[in-house]
């Protein structure tokens, strides 16, 4: 029976300047690009290059599940970590289209932003991810809980992503959860999020 | 501040006649749409409602974290079991656009079904999903894995459910989870994961 | 570097009568024995098999990740079965000192039942067990939440084990899990409880 | 329905000098043990508050789900980090008595250290735990993965503990897990392992 041969997935670049993230240094920055995405992205390759090795019709139950889950974790980490970079640089404001979509869809943009910071501040001294996704399903944007890089909204479309796993900020802050979240909050730059939303929202 | 009124969710009709799924009975079909599709519907609701109450700026983060939790739960298990039902009715074969992909993405188009099958196999006696997806970061199909309703690819799209609770097949199949994967093979309707697959994919 | 040999894990047998458990099928409870709980013995030595085999110092993180996972999935999975058919039976009362304790540590046995009970129905529709264990950090019993087989009191020493695994009840019950609870809650045979708190409480 | 007060927790006091783990500032160690540990205790009597007001019988699933998971984060973070505090200080070797044990159970007691190792090292860049944990069931030690507080060993104890969340780390050795794995090898003081293994093993 043909099979396919695994895609090779590459480190996405920075597109932010790591130098250049207000309140966050270029060493945690760095390291977090290179070690945690980087270490994603390098994971998933020899993950599926195992998998595309495996006779799935005669593999045991518990191995099919123990890689496919290992597989789920760093496709997972690898596409938030690059949404999560994708969402830094110099601060700035929604666009007003998606300004408009928050205020429609949380009730206003303060709203969503107090959801979203305290959604942030309760992951702290853990681990997860707090998502502002499209939910295709329901047709407006929710923000939504994960607690590993598994958890995602079905059928949803991440367009911003505060990285709460601790290797996200304790190299600056240590355990201050809470000045990191307001320290991401003011060095989103939304353009990406503003694009994403425009093609899928 | 002002806030949204939570959004009020519908149960989505049955697309199948629940009388006429070759190999599950009427009673499975009708259990599975009313009490767990059901069920999680309006326990979205009811979520949906205390976190529409929730003081964000003052909640403790245990019950922020635990009710985005159930809600994230309750979101995934709603969506995902339309999809299931969707997928379910006269027996067909993919259409040729999403079949030429399968094959393209899977090396063939019995590559990708041996991995299907034996990934539903492997969750027996567990519970999760077996989900056809989209992945928009990859432009491939994927086969993905999930152990309960939150794990979900990231920013996927999800195009065939394979429901692995074990709701979905103990009244009829007792623990016989492998023989419940074979009568669902062979109970697909594709329709509905061809026009998901032309709009997404 | 020498090695063990991996343990061989055997089944224990059945202490109940499984014709004889109120409100249960037989067929329910021989399909759980030998499939549910069956099944988890034979998974354990195999993936012990595997574990026994692997090169530590230089396997790949994700495959010790994924092996020792299912290896605690199928472990407390064997454990927690066995507590379960260990405990029921024909009706009864818990004896003297544990029922003092229950009402010492939940301020009532009624206290104690009926938040038992609301943890059970609480997971009704998906997976998970409720489990009495007893606290050896707390020196108390406590009523113990888990939604997969993994979850257990870290140091705790689980007495009763109330199976909320759907494969637990569908056969008879269908997805009426309350119902479920509620016979389970009188078919309760709580000698080994009894005996598990006099020797670890 | 009378009902218990909750138990109010206190910290246990570090039995390490945090000045004197080699390889380990005190900073860190500070750190961990007051924000980490410290917030784990204060959650948890938090939380056991607010469950003490819950009536079971009328409050909603989700609810009791959300806050009895959120109960198992806090208890098993609070026990787990004390066991790891009790474990760090002058270097040592195990006592005789667990050396034997360690040999019988993993083939030798160079085996049992290299799978520890190889447990913690794979969970670099996560979340978790490596447990040395005696197995009532079984009757001998085994290596027990976690990817978060809630996975442990049924009736399982732990003796020894090495915490892989990132904020054990990450203040002193950024994303370098596998220095820090070693770092922590070489500072285990054994005592509290060596009594908890006479008392329970």
């Amino acid at each position: 029976m043909r099979q396919a041969e695994p895609m090779i997935h590459q480190m996405k670049p920075l597109a932010c300047d790591p130098a250049r993230i207000k309140g966050m240094s270029e060493r945690l920055i760095i390291s977090h690009y290179e070690n945690n995405y980087g270490g994603a992205v390098k994971r998933l390759n020899l993950i599926q290059e195992k998998l595309a090795e495996l006779d799935y019709s005669n593999a045991a139950g518990f191995l099919i599940n123990g890689l496919k889950r290992e597989e789920l974790i760093a496709m997972n980490s690898m596409i938030l970590h690059e949404l999560f970079f994708d969402g830094l640089g110099e601060p700035s404001e929604p666009g007003s289209v998606l300004k408009q979509a928050l205020a429609r869809d949380f009730g206003s943009y303060e709203r969503w932003r107090a959801e979203f910071v305290a959604m942030g501040k309760a992951l702290g001294g853990g681990s997860g991810w707090v998502l502002l996704s499209w939910s295709a399903h329901d047709g407006r944007l929710v923000n939504q809980w994960a607690s590993d890089h598994c958890h995602t909204l079905a059928g949803g479309v991440p367009i911003l992503a505060l990285d709460m796993y601790e290797h996200s900020y304790h190299i600056d802050f240590g355990a201050k959860a809470g000045t990191y979240v307001d320290t991401f909050m003011d060095a989103i730059q939304w353009g990406s999020a503003d694009r994403m939303f425009k093609q899928f929202g």
